[in-house]
């Protein structure tokens, strides 16, 4: 049980962070503070926060707990803000898609504090932003993956690990660098994917023509095309090495199943099909109930 | 209203065909025939088709509409099957996903009579194949292409635009080549850039532990890349040249993106991005009062 939570970014995230532990019986009192007071505003009309605050740091003020959930980008600003009241006493933790460069965000400002930020991604999300969409729910079944350091306070981890399993997650816990490289794999590169095959088709000659056809394959294919373009820009920036990295992979396995097709060789684009149509046949999503 | 229909080939396709016939009094009776009989049996209990035949041949006689709904490879040994009934008082029909190769494939086996078959693309579908799967409803609000031949009887085509309309479908006419090109490039090319991206995140070092972390974007990006092997490979390489021509505009969009991210031109990646994610914010699936 916390006495209190500071909400600094009050979207998505933050917001829905805050209600799953107002849902539970988890903290006493919710402060909340954006960058624009409009959304503070709207976070306390819609009961997701009970206080405003002015600051970042006055979000921490009196906190117990505290979840950054501002843009990847706003991370280092925010760290130099609040430093002043990050204490191993405060659990303060992040919701950032990306984790090397938050940790060095906070190994740069933070210096001998550190210790007292567990870094966290949760593999949450909604294609609807804002804290209008916020909910209870969000991270229900999700998993939560934390990215301590060596300084990293024992006590810290436990209480970060005990409140995301309270809310409903499973917390996995691995190194930064793992942590990128992973999610470079399953999450940056389809996103970078999308993007580049909508822009292919649809700023060909007959782009609009052949949209207009297209079906619930392409559908579900280019969802994640939709994806904010400022968070995604900053995740793709953030993690670019990996990303790159990943993208290479990518065009060999394309260039397998070109060379297969220009030679007219069935049996090997088949063999090539069968090998991802298995795997992905066998595949479940990690949350255990949800949708294949 | 149809004396018999003849379904030759009672999988998920055919056999919805059926089903859709039978619920809106479309057809007296159904008569199926499959490869493997104890489809056609199956086909037969669920009430799906009121008799079966023993062959392709035999699914023509005495019917006054015909639904071709054998894999693609199958085609040209179909008509070659069928071809001594082919008739201008029967609405012959295929649902081949490429049309071009079925085209071709009734030009040099029915000749004369190639007039009499109406090629059409219903886009519709399911992850789950098989005459257990049939559904009345698989066609309502699909679009369904139709494909005509200079040849084809104008009374038949419109037949066809009839039938398909009826059953809740609303129909588009193009050439086979048109058909074929837009294809490539809303179908086919997401199902070879999913298979590829599976095969690259699955055979890496650690792609089994990436696999485990990821969430509902790449769920959906990736339900393509579990569909059936065999009918893949077939249209990949029934349609090669126009699916490579898409890869290759793909690939120049991906190297736009990597070039943008090695030269850390965060402008210049936030505008690909932007182009892609407003436009599929805008996109609708054909289909009124479906999911988006």
């Amino acid at each position: 049980m916390f006495e209190q939570l500071g909400v600094i970014g009050c979207g998505l995230m933050g917001g829905s962070f805050a209600l799953a532990l107002k849902e539970r019986g988890l903290v006493r009192r919710v402060v909340g503070y954006s960058k624009s007071p409009s959304t503070t505003a709207l976070a306390r009309e819609l009961g997701v926060i009970d206080d405003t605050a002015d600051s970042a740091l006055s979000a921490m003020s009196g906190s117990d707990i505290v979840l950054m959930a501002v843009p990847v980008a706003a991370t280092e600003a925010t760290f130099k803000a609040i430093k002043p009241l990050v204490d191993p006493q405060v659990l303060l933790m992040d919701v950032g898609s990306t984790k090397r460069d938050v940790v060095d965000a906070a190994r740069r400002v933070l210096r001998e504090r550190v210790g007292a930020f567990v870094p966290a991604h949760p593999i949450a999300g909604k294609e609807s932003a804002g804290v209008q969409h916020a909910d209870a729910q969000l991270y229900h079944r999700c998993q939560v993956i934390l990215t301590p350091l060596p300084q990293t306070e024992p006590e810290l981890l436990k209480k970060a690990r005990d409140v995301w399993t309270a809310v409903g997650a499973s917390v996995v816990s691995m190194a930064p660098e793992q942590h990128d490289a992973a999610f470079a794999a399953v999450s940056h590169l389809p996103h970078l994917l999308a993007y580049a095959y909508y822009n292919a088709v649809s700023q060909q000659p007959n782009g609009a023509e052949f949209l207009a056809l297209a079906g619930p394959g392409f559908r579900d294919f280019t969802r994640i095309a939709a994806s904010d373009p400022t968070v995604w820009r900053d995740i793709f920036s953030a993690n670019r090495e990996e990303l790159l990295k990943q993208s290479q992979r990518f065009r060999h396995a394309l260039e397998a199943f070109e060379l297969a097709l220009k030679t007219g060789n069935l049996p090997a684009t088949e063999a090539l099909i069968r090998s991802a149509a298995e795997g992905r046949s066998q595949w479940h999503i990690h949350n255990p109930g949800s949708r294949r």
